[in-house]
Parts: structure tokens; C-alpha cells; sequence
């Protein structure tokens, strides 16, 4: 018992000082979403998930719920503002941007609540499989990529809002009233038709819509490093199937090799459980903000940094959004990897382990999916960038016939 | 063997006198349903499967056959009065309307003929697996959802009839009538083009109408509430499931788990065999008055009342939709259940009892199916909303094609 | 052996005397096939396999060829009148008709050689599972589904033969040619283009085209029957199946029972191998003829006849589209049947021949396919249902688009 | 030991002296595709696969990296081309031409470093099963489709390049410049907008030119040889199992026939890991040529060269695409083969190898894949099919829509 006891311990610190454990990569990430209002937990920056905590008495959630509230003020400003003139899909953008906000605020809050058991299991399968090691350079490839997320939504947001703060500053020469006064007015008019203008609603309107823009960049970035964490994982396992290919070993190896997988399964599982309801309305999101701005690639843009802006950002949309599918996909990609060696067992090493190893493999789909309406997979990409591309074709051949031949005909007629 | 009777009898006497036992808890709602001469089975407020009967010579099958043969009249009523004029999608309603009222009433008279022998496989059911008890309140889950959607079906009836009333009494005053002649004129015009008008007909006329409405919306509130005790039947199992994940258990017990699973399964099976014509009518019924509740979407609406009837109308649509496919899919979801916990069963426990039920959790599907068409899974729900958006986004940009660029073509050649 | 011998002999004696053998119940048929040059196999009207021949040089194969040879004579003829004008849609059809028909007869001859080895096949299956009998009615059946579709097909002909043939009957009299020449010179036009005219040529260009009229009903009513047979015999195995449920027998039992199903399964293979090209000319030229019928739905009628035979002619070929579908698809609902059986085994009854069994019913896929581009089953239907309605909307539409809008457009400028 | 040796070398001169062997059978191919830069590995003329090197220090590969960086201009400039203009998808054929001409020759550069251990794979998988021979002809097979497509790919490029020639030596006549200048003038006019036009410039952009166009084809005709020698490999595999059908054999010689069957599906497994971002390639550039003839179909074309050349060029990419997406399916289609045979083994044979094959046969998913996107078999093939389909009845109709009513319109208002 005291051995047992001790090597859990041995185990434990050697996990504790591990700069490659999921929960210490994840460190600085979380830490910068909690800056924002999202996972709103204490104990993030300790090595051991044992040390979490989530209290609803405690000022993170306290801040979370204020700005959810704010967030909630803010969807139904622009949800009243687009049902009050003539409803089109453009002006949908607003109430959507808002609303998917406050939806990701509230999952992150409830992911918040979860958060501890997650990551105890985490914990438990990264011990139990130390043998394998961590994952290399787990923390600068999770950091890495949230560094050069964030930094393109930053460029992407300071580009966005330099018109308006352009036009606030024209605005202000021409003794309208001071630069707030005028960028608030540009971009939250429909908030100011319900309340009347305040410096200090300003502010808040304008610390409000940077949180939704942070979440809406976040919530990508966060299933990124999520799928990210458990591909490795599940490499790590590969590895060290694939230097066993072909080799004969004792059923108990088989035995230990199947529990394995299946707690790494498991945790997909468990994993998924915990955002499946983030990553639909991640994709859902995606999918929709895309369409959109196919629907404004069809006007004409005149000035050039209205075409930059666009393209920058509707690159840097596309770029996000095909990162969480494939991202998310490589979990289920990793995951078919041992069918092949269990295929190739040679008949000595056969055992009812390895039966058992390949009839999961083969039969349970180990995937992350979007509350179980959809697996996100490869060949499901494929389906979503078709979904698009004939959206989009549909798109060009209608404008075509309005804007193309109608006026044409227009011109036919006018000139008769 | 006077052990076992006695058992039985123990077991049959605590089965009636459980609440939450599926014939007891549907009671109400086959009282109700019988109102609507929906369903002429008789016995239904008795506790126990055997006192069902059902009999050809009864005054239920009786005022079925009349109302089905009255429903039938509507329906070629209603046809011959759209092939009259010019067809088009939107002039269909009454007649797509009035058929698939014919329809169902039609299947649940043939479901009452089966209603005894699948009530009793139920009862055995749950007289098996009594050990895991009844699913709690299912009585009143069941009644709940019946009540709401009850109440929102008549809120909607009395909404859809407020106009014709109105115009009634106006008619009334303006003398052309009593306000029965009035309505009925107003309402079922392409009836009395065939029949003259009296009012023992327009009164007959009104209570077959009133009994389409409700099987309209009673078609799908059946399929919640078989879905939702089903669903609770899995739930039980698959929670004794999850106790005993992990642990070390006997073949007898695997045996007993997977014949239990096989017995839920068989049940869905038979359950699907019942319902599953009802279910494609009620699919199909529903996509087709969204489809068309979309293109009327489009119409301009100038009156409010108009307009506030029509969003309720359809949110009210669109929910029901919504729960018919969620409800019934949970059992697919629910089934799913044991695949995680077989998969986990330690190597000290694992036999041959254990991999016939894994085999059958993985291999065979247990979901409510519309005739073997499809069957409803999460993702055939995904494929239907994508169906759906697909559609109104054809409709839109078809709408702008025609009403907008062409609108301007004609401002354009008028105002030369 | 000299009892086995005798054995034998004996179940060939009650296999040649009973008229639902399947050879027997397609006799009528297939004599009625060879009139029109199909099937061109000699010995169809014996009751054993083994009287089965083809000969290349044989008066049936001859006449084929003389057939094929003109069918592809009009295929040519039709193409080329085809690409003289404008290509669209509509122009289409005679071109797909003969075309279509052609592939059908080089089918069938193709199928003629490979019959005697189906057909021998087919009654070593029927001889080995003598003891569930024969399906009952299966004549009747047969012939009966055959005699309803071949005389729809011969009132759709005379209806749509009914407007040339007045048409003729009025030339006639104003003595442009005798009816004849009238006749031929209305419907086959294409043909003198190329070649004079000549009585023969026109009687023989009648008799082609009403041997292909025939076959393009005879290619779906092929497959019904077929599919019909196989469905039956899965049925008699099922319910012998059935009548077992939850009994515990013996593992040779079970051997013989899977060997049996084996042998269906294999039967469905051969099958498959030898009609899935006409089951993909059949689907292909059955979707395209729905859709050039809906496309013709849209141009306004003006008289009642060519209104009413339209009605008819399209509600004709949808119900054999939608027979050929179902019926094919039932023989994949069959095979499917044992997998709840086999899975309420008693465990006192598993062994490894039932394992085999259920391993085999639930991999592998026992259906109809054309050509493996995809498999008939009810799920296909729905796919294909689905691809037609998308079709029709889009067409309805687009219509609404080009007929309505601007047409108002035109009377707008029209009126200015 | 040395018997074992000895028996190598005898089975390594069987392999050699084979004109069959996969290697011999591509080295005409393949010398003939370093005439053009692509796969510059040294040694293909070798008989085995021991003395294939690559070095990135040689002239093949210094050759392809020279026009690699051709193309890469190429791409550039057509671009650069591209955006200038108005965007529209007619006009991104040329961009898209070059782009995928330059992937391609970069993908074969990257394959040429894992040509050595690929072909060593396949040796060892021919010397493995030599008791089956080689694929007879294989060596007429694969030179035999070569020729076809590259003379076919020769005859288009001669006639796409008429028209400008033609152009040349009128323009050359008219004395505006000698042949080459009016000809490259015509052809890369946006090369020389970036350029100022010299001989030396306008002879490298045609030799790049013709390497890009013989790379469009090659890449089709690479995926079609490599699938046709997989699935003669799998063919004379499956001829071997057919020829057992039914037979009781021993449990050693399962063994051996299911490894032989893993050691084709991992062959499978490292041809797709190598190729499988060609076929992406492959796939996606025949999908958009497709479409963009389909839509330049609809341009009406005035002289019959134009025509003529229109027609066959696009037969010959239809012609092209089908065999790609038919042969790279026809591997999946041979893997299902054994299924069958499987089914049918006699209870006295059937052992834990058969089990294990039958597995293997009916769960692993034996095909060539896009990138894991999609896996290419006849089911994908027809939705491909579909898509295009689809495509082309919306384009038919919207042109109808803007073509033709419109002009009607035009028309009616020009007349008044």
C-alpha cells in the first residue's frame, strides 16, 4: 500500500514539474481568457488539477455574470434594432455577433463548473500513460497558436474599428462632441435610440462588444488547443503502437495497450460532453458569418482600405475556421491509426485482448462532434466546403441574372 | 409453479398500482385522444394491458368511421376545389391539410387494432425489469407535455378563427346572415359550391374541421410522449448500466443485462412497426407547412394581428417540429449508451454474453424510423434543418431576383 | 449414391410439378418478352433449368439482332436530328428513348447468355430448401403484376398514338397520302429526312418503335418480378426463421440455417451481377423521363385530351418508378429480418454457426444495386424522391422567375 | 540459413527477368515523365527497386526545381492578371491552370523522395506472393493507356495551340513582328505586361508552358496506372481465393491468405499515404475544368473549328475524369471481393483466421482517398456525378432565366 502510495506520489511530482502537462500548457491561455470574462475558475495557475476550484461566491464569476448581463442587454438592442426596419440576412450580423457572444459566455460559465472533473481525468490518463512521456513542446505549440490567433484578431479588430474612430475623429474636428462621443454614436446607434447618451455607457457599451469580439476569436482558439492537447495524446499512444508493429507480445501487454486506448477514448468522450454545445455554435457561427460576407464580396467596394480590411478579414475568417475543422478532425484522424497494426497482430500474439483492442477501434467513433448532430471528421469538412461552395455559386449566378442580364435589359429599354 | 404465480401476481399488483407505469400514464391522453375519435380502444382506464380490447361493433369505432368518413369528404372537397383553379403551391394547404388529417385518423384507427398486443409487450417489459423500478414521473412528464402542447394547439385554433369570426359578426350586422351562415361561408366556401348550404351541414362541417386541427397537432404529441416513455425505459437500464461500469460481475448477470437490452430493443422494434406510417405523416406534414409558412413569409402582411398570428403560428409549428424530431431521436441517443460502458468492462469479467451485447449495441440500430425511410438520429435532424435552410435560401434570393432587381427594371423602362 | 440419386430425383419431380417454381411463374412473361425480341432463350417454356440454351445461331437471336440493329438506326437518326438545331432539354427525349431502348435489348440479349447458369442456380436454391416449399401465388403473382403494368402500357400507347393516328386520319382525307404516309410522316419525320419514304421503311419503323414503347415498360417490369421472387423466397426462409424465435436447437441447426441464408445472399449476388446494368438504365431513364415530364407540366395545356392523357402518361410512369424502387428495395428490407432474431437467441443456444450468421447479416450488405454506383434500399428512395422535389422547386421557381416577374415586367413597358 | 538466402536470390531473378513486375511495367512511363520534370529519381530503368536513389544534389532534380520556379512565376504573373481585372470564375482558369500545374510538379518532386521506399513495399509484396504470378500484361496495360492519353493529351494540346498559331502567322504576314513574338504575344500577353518581351523569355514561357499542360494530364494518368496495377495485384489475390471457394482447407493456409490480404491492404495503405494529396489535386482541377466548360458550353461559338474543338476537348477531360475517378474505384472494388468467399467457407473450416480475415475484409476500408476527405468508390463517384449534374441544370436555368426570358423582354419593349 505505502509503495503504492509512494510511486503515486513519484508519479505526481514528476507530472507537477512537467511543462508539457495540459493543465500547465493551458496556463497562460486560460489566464488571459479569465481576463475577459471567460472561465471564470480559480486555482488555473497551480500544477495540479486536485487544486481547482469553482465557487459561485467569487469575483471571476461575479465579473463573468456582469458581462453576460451586458451581453444580454446588448442582443436584445440589436435584435429589436433589425426587427424594427425591413429584416434582410445582412442585417441579421449584429444581433448574431451578440447573441453567439453571450451564448459562449454562458457555455464558458457552465464549462467552468466542469472544468475541475475534466481535469482530474485528464490528469489520471496523463498519469497512468507517463510511461509514454508528454507530449514535446506541448506548451509552446498550445501558446504558439493562441499567440498567433490572438494577434490576428487583434490586427483584425484595430483594423475594423478604424473608420469609425477615423470618423469619430473628422467628426470631432467639425464640433460634434468629443472623439467617445462620436465613435459611439457610429457604431452603437442602436443603443442610444433606448438610452440616452452617457459617457460612462459608452465605455461599457465599448468594453462589452471588445469582450463578445475577444469570445468570438476565443471560442475558435479554444477547441483549437483542445484538439490539439488530446491529438498528441493519442499520438503519443501511436508511437508506441507503431514501434510494436509486428512484433509478438503477451496478452497482459494487449490488455494494457487496450485499457489504454479506451481511457484516452473515454476522455474524448468526456471531453466532448463538456463542448460539444461550444463547438456548434462555433461552427454554427462560422458558417454563417461566411456567408455573409460572400453576400458582401458582391458589392462593389470602392475605397482601398475597405477591399484590404475585407479581404484580410474574410481571410483570416477562413483561415479560423478551417483550423477548428481540421484541427478537431485530427482527433478522429489519430484515432483510426491503430487499426492498421491490430490488422497486422501476427497469429501468435492474436489474443481475445486484441479482439476486443480492434473491434473498438473499429466499431466506436471516436470523434469530437457538435452535440452528436454531426462528428467532425474529414470527409465532414468536405461536405461543409461543398455546402459553401454551392452557397456561393448559387450566390454569383443570381447576382448574375439581377445585376447582369436585368440590366442589360435596362439599358435596352432605356435606350429605346 | 404456485411460487412463480404468486410472483407474478406480487409483481402485477405493485405494476397497476404504479403510477408511472406507461398505461397509466398515458391515460388521460387517450381519454382526450378519444374525444377526437382518435384512437376507439377500449379499456384504456383500466391498469392492466389484458382489459384492453378492441371491437369492430363499438360506438368508438362507430364515431370514428364517421368522422373518417366526413374527413374524407373534406378531403376531395378540398381537391377538386384546387384542381379547379390554377395549382400552385401555396393553394395546396386545404387540401395537403384535410389528407393528412384523413391519414392519420385512418392510422390510428389501425394502430387501436394493434394498441392491446403492443400494450402488453410493453407491460411485460415492464414487469421484467422491475428491479430498476418505474421511470420517475413519467406520469407527469407525460401530462405535462401533453397539456402544453394541448394549450397551444387551442391557443393557435382560437387565434386562426378569430378573423373569420370577426369578419362573421361583421357580415352578421351587414345583414347577409346569421353569423354560423357567415363563418361558414367564409371558412368552407369550396364545400357549399357543392352542397347547399344548411346549417346541420356547416355545423357538422365545423366539428370535422375542429377534429382535423386536433389531430394535426395530436399526431405529433404522440410521438413525444411514446418517444419520452421510451426514451425513460433506456434511461432506467443504461443508469444501472453506469453503477456497476468498471466493475467485476457474474456471466449470469451479462446475460440478464444483455437480454434486458435485447427486450428494450425488441420493444422499440415493435413500437416502430406501430407508429412508423404515423411518423412519416407526421414528417412529412411538417416539413411541407414549413416549406410553405416560409414562402408565405415572404408576402408583405399589413395588419398586426396578421402579423403577431402568423410568428406565433409558426414558432409554434417550428417547436413542435422541433420536439417530434428531438424527442424521437433521444431514443436513438439513449440506446447508444451502453457502447462506452461495454467497451470498459475490466478483462476479469469479459465473456461471451459480454461481446453478444457489445455486438448488438454496436451493430444493430434501435431508432424510431418513418417506414424504414430514415430513421431519426441526430444527424437526420441536422440534414432536415439543412433541407429547410437550403430552401428559404433558394426563396430569398429568388424573392429579391424577382421582386427586387426586376421591381427596379420596371421603375427603370417607367419612369422613361 | 443410389439413394441420393433417387433422392433427387424425386425433389425434381416435385420442383418441375409445382407452378410456383420461379422459372414456371416467369414462363408467360418471358414468351411474352420474346415476341418483342427480348430474352432471346430457347427452352423457357420447360420446368427445369437444364433445358435452358442459347444459340447465337438461332431464329430468337437473329430477330434480336435485326431489332437491335434497327433501334440503333433511330438512335442515330434521332441524335443527329437532335444536334441539327438547338440543343435543350426538352429536344432530348426521342434521342434518350431510342437510345435507351437499344441499351435495354443489347441487354437482354447479353443476359440471354448468362440466363441458363442463373436460372440453374436459381433451382439448386429452391431444391435445397425444398422443405419451406414454394412461395404460394407466386404465379399468380408474377403474372398478374405483369398482365396490370403491360396493359397500362398498352392504353398509354393507344393514347399517345391516339393524336398522330387522328391527325393522320385527317390527312388522309385531304389527300395528302394515304394514312400511312401520314401517319409515319408526322411521327417519324426524322426518319425521311435521310431516307426516301417508302411503306416498308414506315411499317418497319413502327414495329421498332413499338418494340422499344415495349421494352422501356418491360426493362422496369423485369426487375419488379425478379425483385418479387427473390423477396419471396427470403419471406418463405424468414418465416421459417421466425417460427423459431427464442426456441434453443441444435448447432447443425444453426449450420444449415446460416448455409441457407448464405445461399440467398449468394443468389441476390448472382442476380445482381447479371441485372445491375438494367437496373441502372432503368433508375437513369426513369429519373430523366420525371423530370422532362415535370419540365412539360409547366407549359400551359390548351385541349382536355392531350391534358388528361398527360395526367395519365405521368402518373403512369411514376407509378412504375415508384413500384420498381419499392419492390427492388424490398428484397434488402428481407435480408435484414433474421439480425432481431439472431440477436434473441438463447445463450443456451449460441454457438459459433450463430455468430456467423448474425456477423454475416449485419455486414454484409444484401441488395440490388446498379452497377455498385448504389445500392436500392429505402433510404435510396428517399435520396431519389428528395433529388426529384428539389428539382421540381427550383423548376417552379425559376418559372415563377422568368414567366411571372417578368413578364409583369413586359406589360409595365408595355403599357408605357 | 543459406537455403534461405539462396531461394531469395532465386525469387529476386524470377522478379527481375519479369516483364510484369510494377516497376518494369513503369519505366517507360516514367522516363518519359522526367522528360518533363516530374519525379526526378534516379535508377527507374533498373529491374529493381533496391537501386532506385534519390539525391537532391542531381540534375533531374535541379531540372524540376528550374521549373518548378518557372511555374511559380507563371503563377504569379496569371495571378497578378487575375486581380487586375474584374473577377469572375470564367477568367480564373488561367491562374488555376498554372497554380495546379505547380502543385503538381511539387507534389512529384515530394513523391520522388518516397518513390525508393514505396517501391521497395511493392517488390516485397510481388516477391511475397510470386506463387500467383504476375499480372498478365500488365506491361501492354499500363503502356498501352499511357499512349492512348498522351496521344490524345498531344492532339488537344495541337489544337488548342492552332488558333494561335494560325493568329501568328497572319499577324507575322502583316509584318507586325516574326512568328514567336505574334504568338507568344497572343498567349502570354500578361507575362509581358511585367516583362519587357524577349526570344529567350517568350521560348521559356512555351517550354513551361508545355510542361504545365503535360503535367494536367499526367496527373490523371499516374492515379490510373498506379490503381491499375493495385488492382491487378488484388485481381490475381482474389482469383486465387475464387478458385477455393468452398473448399475445406487448413488452418496455416488461412493464415497465410489473410497476411497476403494485409500486406495488399497496407500496400494500399502507403500508395494512398504517398499520392493522396495528387488525387486531391486531380479531383478538384477535373471538378473545376468541368464546370468551367459547362459554362462556356452556354456561350453561343460561331465557327466549327471553334466548335469542333470545343467538343472534343471536353470529351477528352469528361473522358479523362471518368477514368480516373473508374479505376482509382476499381481498387475499392476488388478489396470486397473476398467477402464473399468469406461468407461461404464450410463450418469445418472455418477457424479464429477466418474470423480474423472476414474482420479485416468487412470493417477496413481498402480504398485510395483525397486526403482522408473522401474515399473514392462508386457510391462517391456517383455523387460526384449528382454535383456536376446539378451544377449544370442550375446553370441551364438560370441562362434560360437571363438569356432567354429577358431578351424576350428586351424585345417586347424594343418593339414598342
Amino acid at each position: 500500500m505505502d509503495g503504492k502510495e509512494f510511486l503515486h506520489q513519484m508519479k505526481m511530482r514528476a507530472h507537477c514539474s512537467n511543462p508539457n502537462s495540459f493543465q500547465r500548457a493551458m496556463k497562460p491561455v486560460l489566464v488571459t481568457a479569465q481576463c475577459f470574462a471567460l472561465m471564470p475558475v480559480c486555482g488555473i495557475t497551480n500544477h495540479n488539477a486536485a487544486s481547482l476550484r469553482f465557487k459561485w461566491l467569487s469575483l471571476r464569476v461575479f465579473y463573468s455574470v456582469v458581462i453576460i448581463i451586458g451581453l444580454i442587454a446588448m442582443s436584445i438592442f440589436t435584435t429589436i434594432d433589425l426587427f424594427d426596419g425591413e429584416i434582410s440576412f445582412r442585417r441579421t450580423r449584429g444581433a448574431v455577433f451578440c447573441s453567439s457572444a453571450t451564448l459562449s459566455c454562458v457555455m464558458f460559465l457552465h464549462l467552468a463548473t466542469k472544468w475541475k472533473s475534466l481535469m482530474l481525468e485528464w490528469e489520471s490518463v496523463e498519469l497512468r500513460q507517463q510511461r509514454y512521456g508528454y507530449p514535446k513542446n506541448l506548451l509552446w505549440k498550445i501558446n504558439g497558436t493562441a499567440l498567433f490567433i490572438i494577434s490576428m484578431a487583434t490586427a483584425e479588430t484595430i483594423l475594423a474599428n478604424f473608420n469609425s474612430v477615423m470618423w469619430g475623429a473628422t467628426c470631432q474636428r467639425t464640433g460634434q462632441g468629443n472623439l467617445l462621443y462620436c465613435y459611439a454614436m457610429s457604431s452603437y446607434r442602436h443603443i442610444f435610440r433606448f438610452i440616452s447618451y452617457s459617457s460612462v455607457v459608452a465605455i461599457i457599451a465599448i468594453c462589452i462588444n471588445f469582450v463578445a469580439t475577444f469570445s468570438w476569436s476565443f471560442i475558435d482558439l479554444f477547441i483549437i488547443l483542445i484538439s490539439t492537447a488530446l491529438t498528441e495524446r493519442f499520438r503519443l499512444f501511436n508511437n508506441h503502437l507503431k514501434s510494436i508493429n509486428g512484433k509478438v507480445i503477451k496478452e497482459e501487454s494487449w490488455e494494457r495497450l487496450r485499457e489504454e486506448y479506451n481511457s484516452l477514448s473515454c476522455l474524448t468522450r468526456s471531453v466532448n460532453t463538456c463542448i460539444s454545445n461550444i463547438l456548434l455554435v462555433s461552427f454554427g457561427s462560422n458558417l454563417y458569418f461566411i456567408c455573409t460576407q460572400l453576400l458582401n464580396s458582391l458589392i462593389p467596394m470602392e475605397s482601398t482600405i475597405e477591399k484590404v480590411y475585407f479581404y484580410l478579414s474574410f481571410g483570416y475568417l477562413l483561415l479560423r475556421a478551417g483550423m477548428v475543422s481540421l484541427y478537431a478532425a485530427n482527433v478522429n484522424e489519430e484515432s483510426h491509426v491503430p487499426r492498421a497494426i491490430l490488422f497486422s497482430v501476427p497469429s501468435e500474439s492474436y489474443c481475445t485482448e486484441v479482439l476486443r483492442f480492434e473491434r473498438q477501434v473499429t466499431t466506436d467513433e471516436v470523434a469530437l462532434s457538435a452535440s452528436n448532430f454531426f462528428s467532425i471528421t474529414r470527409s465532414m469538412i468536405l461536405t461543409l466546403v461543398g455546402t459553401i461552395v454551392t452557397y456561393e455559386v448559387v450566390l454569383v449566378q443570381f447576382n448574375n441574372v439581377s445585376g447582369g442580364s436585368c440590366i442589360t435589359v435596362a439599358n435596352v429599354t432605356a435606350s429605346s
